[in-house]
This record gives structure tokens, sequence and C-alpha cells, in this order.
């Protein structure tokens, strides 16, 4: 009787998860993908990147590259080892696109911020202030964009990120770590208001965590995590920045050190975590 | 100078409120609104509702009255004591027609529970059991039906509870039950599975913390709870309950006895909590 590795999955999976981690490189440095990066919090995290990490390739992500002004300033400075591509999360064909030119160019993701989110758009999403003017479109384009735009991304690169972790870097695992807010907390909601934004944000936490338990029951070399940067002074930030202490208003450069810090630590158990910049978890 | 009340919009709000409370009837053994009440949960709970309280009024709404053949049987059997009217949570028009025929014909609502909601609809939302399987439409579809469509029903009763809750019945408050479920926990979450519906639930329980903090801070006689009714013998959960042991699949008419006990002993300070069918309230 003949040897067929088809009639045997499992094999069959192991042997095609070597094939892939023996053709794939390894990056000195590390590849790491920020979603999200035009302005704000993504941008800086992509600086610090390729600041700190004198080898790290880093791919920055955002809908517009041709008008992202800052990125191609960085572009300038950091020529190849910093790759823009265009992805917006409400386009799926987007995403599929930028893991495949990944897939090509580099074979592999170390890490995955996705940073992208909204909070409110002029003359189209306005944080609620009142249950009374909760709107079904504002409820439907938060969810889109600050929940299912960042699982479709992870469900794209997640080929990528699993030779990234196995392959590995400084760090132990391939981390994702998704941008959340500390108003996404139920339990810590004290104060009400921003319907669309708190419940688009608590559903991220819970995609999150969903996928983490896949990643944990599959042996998957990735940790995943969620992060709360703080009040942040970003574009996202400016309309409600009147009623903040300014010791409590971060510049963007602390709070990605501070995250980036929570990055480099993370290991396996951590996987489903949310942590806030200083480190402390928020409760669910 | 004269005194025109609309330049002093808190006493204006104020008398608006008297004179709606004034003209409101009291109605002996209440008026009740079931919205998802076709099938399952909501079928039973809109015929123990009727059957366990002899004087008590209740409104049925669902898709489509003219199919819903058990409903109509029961108004057959208890006449003007059940008003059915057509309601479709994703088309808020619909929402927003009941809210003014009950307006007309009761001026208040004491208990209002969202019964509807989705997990799988053949080849249209399968849950997924995977991250590779995460569809965005399905995710939109689960978010629309299970977290926004309650929200805007609340939305529109809202008037018609504040009255209700003041008038009182048994009572202290008007109760809102929105139905969850407990994977919705993210606390809880240990299986992974099924994006779409878990995100949409944990999205529907901070909705309903944060309209519960409003209603609070206004002082609305409103209690706005979550509960989770157990794995019930349903349309919903049939394709599920092949690994669930038998004990631990409850008839609806088990389940809703036990959640219509948390209701009726429902108290303002329950507003924001979720509560399993036996009392023990759910983490995050
Ligand atoms: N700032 C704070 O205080 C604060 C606090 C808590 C959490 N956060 C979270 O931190 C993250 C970053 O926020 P930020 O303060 O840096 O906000 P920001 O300055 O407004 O930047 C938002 C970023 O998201 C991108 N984006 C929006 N819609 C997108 C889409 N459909 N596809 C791809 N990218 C899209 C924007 O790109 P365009 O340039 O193309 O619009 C921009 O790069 C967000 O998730 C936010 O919720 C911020
Ligand atoms: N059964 C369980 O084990 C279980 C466990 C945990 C939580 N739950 C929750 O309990 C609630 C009731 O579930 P069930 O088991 O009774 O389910 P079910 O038998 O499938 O009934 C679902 C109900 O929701 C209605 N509905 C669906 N889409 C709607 C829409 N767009 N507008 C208005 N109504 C709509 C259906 O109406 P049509 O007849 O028109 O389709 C039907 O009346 C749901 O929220 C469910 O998530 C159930």
């Amino acid at each position: 009787m003949r040897f067929f590795l088809h009639n045997h999955p499992q094999l069959m999976a192991i042997t095609m998860r070597l094939q892939s981690f023996a053709s794939a490189q390894k990056w000195e440095g590390g590849v790491s993908m920020v979603q999200g990066a035009s302005r704000g919090i993504g941008l800086e995290f992509v600086k610090q990147l390729l600041e700190k990490n004198g080898k790290g390739h880093v791919i920055a992500t955002c809908r517009n590259p041709t008008k992202a002004t800052a990125l191609l300033e960085l572009k300038n400075q950091f020529a190849e080892r910093l790759n823009v591509l265009p992805l917006d999360v409400t386009v799926e064909s987007t995403i599929e696109e930028s893991a495949r030119s990944i897939t090509e160019r580099y074979g592999s993701l170390n890490l995955l911020i996705n940073a992208s989110g909204i909070l409110s758009i002029p003359s189209v999403l306005q944080p609620e202030t009142t249950l009374s003017k909760v709107q079904k479109s504002s409820m439907m384009l938060a969810y889109e964009v600050n929940a299912v735009g960042p699982i479709l991304v992870i469900k794209h690169m997640w080929p990528l990120l699993k030779v990234g972790g196995l392959l590995g870097t400084d760090r132990d695992v391939a981390v994702v770590a998704n941008i959340s807010a500390r108003v996404s907390s139920i339990g810590d909601n004290r104060l009400g208001g921003w319907h669309s934004y708190r419940s688009s944000k608590a559903a991220l936490n819970q995609l999150t965590k969903t996928i983490s338990v896949e990643f944990e029951r599959k042996k998957d070399p990735i940790a995943c995590i969620l992060l709360h940067p703080g009040t942040v002074d970003t574009d996202l930030s400016r309309p409600f920045q009147r009623n903040v202490p300014a010791e409590k208003l971060f510049a963007k450069e602390f709070s990605v050190q501070k995250l980036l810090n929570i990055i480099n630590n993370a290991k396996q158990r951590d996987n489903g975590k949310f942590f806030a910049w200083d480190g402390q978890e928020i409760p669910w």
C-alpha cells in the first residue's frame, strides 16, 4: 500500500506549515504593519517603529497614500524600510490586496497594529449625547469601521502572522494590537453617551477575545491584545478636549512610547487581554 | 414683562410631563409590549403575560402579523387584551408607527421586552466556527438586528415608558428587558466562535448599560435590564442542540416563567444589570 500525504490531513497541514516556514525569509528587526497610519496615533507608531529599531521593516497602510503627506515624508527618510500601501477597512478587497502584496514582498508579519478608528465625522457621525439622538446610520458606520474593519484585517493577515510568529523576533510571538478605548468597557461605563462608539469598541473587544481563544486552541504563535492609549491629543479627541485636565491629555509621542513598551513585552499569556497605556488591565 | 413658558425649557419640560401624566389613563394590570413575538421565547412571553395577569394588556409585535398563526390564535382567545402590531427592527418607520399607535390607544407602557434576535439564517447568516469564515455581511446583519434594533425600539418607546413608570403598576418602575445571551459575555468567553452573534450581543449589553446610565441620571422611573434565558428549545437553538445535555435544554415555558419572575421583581437598583434565568448576575 502506498502512502498518500493528502489522505492524512493533519500531517499534510504540518508539512505545509513547515514548507512555508522553510521558504520564508527571517527579517532582521522584524516586519510590522500599522493599519490606519495617515495621522494621529497610527502615524506615530510608524515613526517610532522606524526610529527605535534600526533594522525593522514597516508597512504603513492608509485610505489615501497620495494624500498622506506625513507618511510620504517618512518614506523619503526611511526609503525601502517603509512600505506604504492603500487600505480602507470598509473595502475588503483593499485588505486582500495588501495581504497579497505583503506575502510577496515579506512572506511574514511579526506585528500588526490596528490603529484606525472613528468617533465623529462632521455632518455624518456625531457622538450621541442622549438616546433620543441615536441614529441607525451612525451606529452601522461606527461598527463597520471600528469593529468589523480590524477583524477583517486580522482574518487576511492571519497566515502571515503565523509564519512571523514561528520565525520569531525579539518577541516570543507575533503580536496583534487592536486599539480600543477605555469607554468601551461596559463595567466602567459611568457617564453614558457616545452610543455608536462605545458599542462598536465593546464589540471589537468581544471579537478580539473570540479570536484569541481560537489562536490559543490552535497553538498559533500569536498574542492578540487590546490597548487603551489614554486621552491623546489627535484630531479624534480635539472636539472633546475642553473638559480634559492638561495632565490627562497625552502627547501622541508619550502614549505610543508606553503602548510600544506593552507590545514589545507581550507574551503568549497576554493573548486576549485589554491593557491601558500604563499596563493596567481594563475590565470588560 | 410677561412670562412665556417656552422661554423656560426646564419648566416647560416638567409641565409637559405633568400634562401627559394627567391625561394618561392608568391601565389596571398594566400595558406590556413584547417585541419579536411571532415565535419562540417572545411568543411564550405574550402567552404567560396574558394568562397570569387576568387584567393586563399586551402589545405583541412581529414582522408579519398575518403569518403569525400562533399569535392570531391567542388573539381569538384574549380579544382586545391582545393587540398585534407589525414591527421589523430593521425598518425604523415600523417602530415609529408602533409607537404612534400605542400612544393613541394606551398612552403608556409598563413593560417592554425586546425578544427578537438572530443567530443563523440558512444561506445568509452562518454562526462562524473560525475567523477565516467571518464575513462582513453576516457581521453587519447580526449587529443591525441584535444590537441596533432593540435600541431603536427603546428610543421610540421611551416617552411611553416614562409615563408608565410614573403611573406605576405592581412594579415600582417601568421595566425594559433586553434578551441577550450568556455567549455575549467577554469575560466568560472560553469557546470562541460565533463572531457575529457574540459581538452583536456584547454591543447590545454596552448599549443597554449606556442608556441605563442616562435613565438613572434623568431620574426616569425605568429599569433597563439584560436577560439570559438559558439554552431554550426554539428554532434558534435547534441546529446546535446536539451537544446540549437534556437537563440543560429548557422548555420555553420554564425559561419564560423564570425570566418573568426576574422582571416582576425588578427594582430601580437593577437598572443596567445582566441576569441569567436563575437570577445570577453575568459578568461583562
Ligand atoms: N485620541 C484619543 O484620545 C483616543 C482615545 C482612545 C482610543 N483612541 C483610538 O485610537 C485609534 C487612533 O485614533 P487617533 O486619535 O489617532 O485618531 P485620528 O487622528 O482621527 O486618526 C484616525 C485614523 O483612522 C483612519 N481611518 C478612518 N477611517 C478609516 C477607514 N475606513 N479605513 C482605514 N483607515 C481609516 C484615519 O485615516 P484618514 O486620514 O484616511 O481619515 C486616520 O489615520 C482609534 O482607534 C481611536 O478610537 C483614541
Ligand atoms: N433559544 C436560546 O437558546 C437562546 C439562548 C440565548 C439567547 N436567546 C435570545 O433569545 C431571543 C429569542 O430567541 P428565540 O430562541 O425565541 O429565537 P426564535 O425562535 O428564532 O425567534 C426569533 C424571533 O425574532 C424575530 N425576528 C427576527 N428578525 C427580526 C426583525 N428584523 N424584526 C423583528 N423581529 C425579528 C423572529 O420573527 P420572524 O418569525 O418574523 O422571523 C422571531 O419572532 C433572541 O434574542 C435570542 O438571541 C435565545
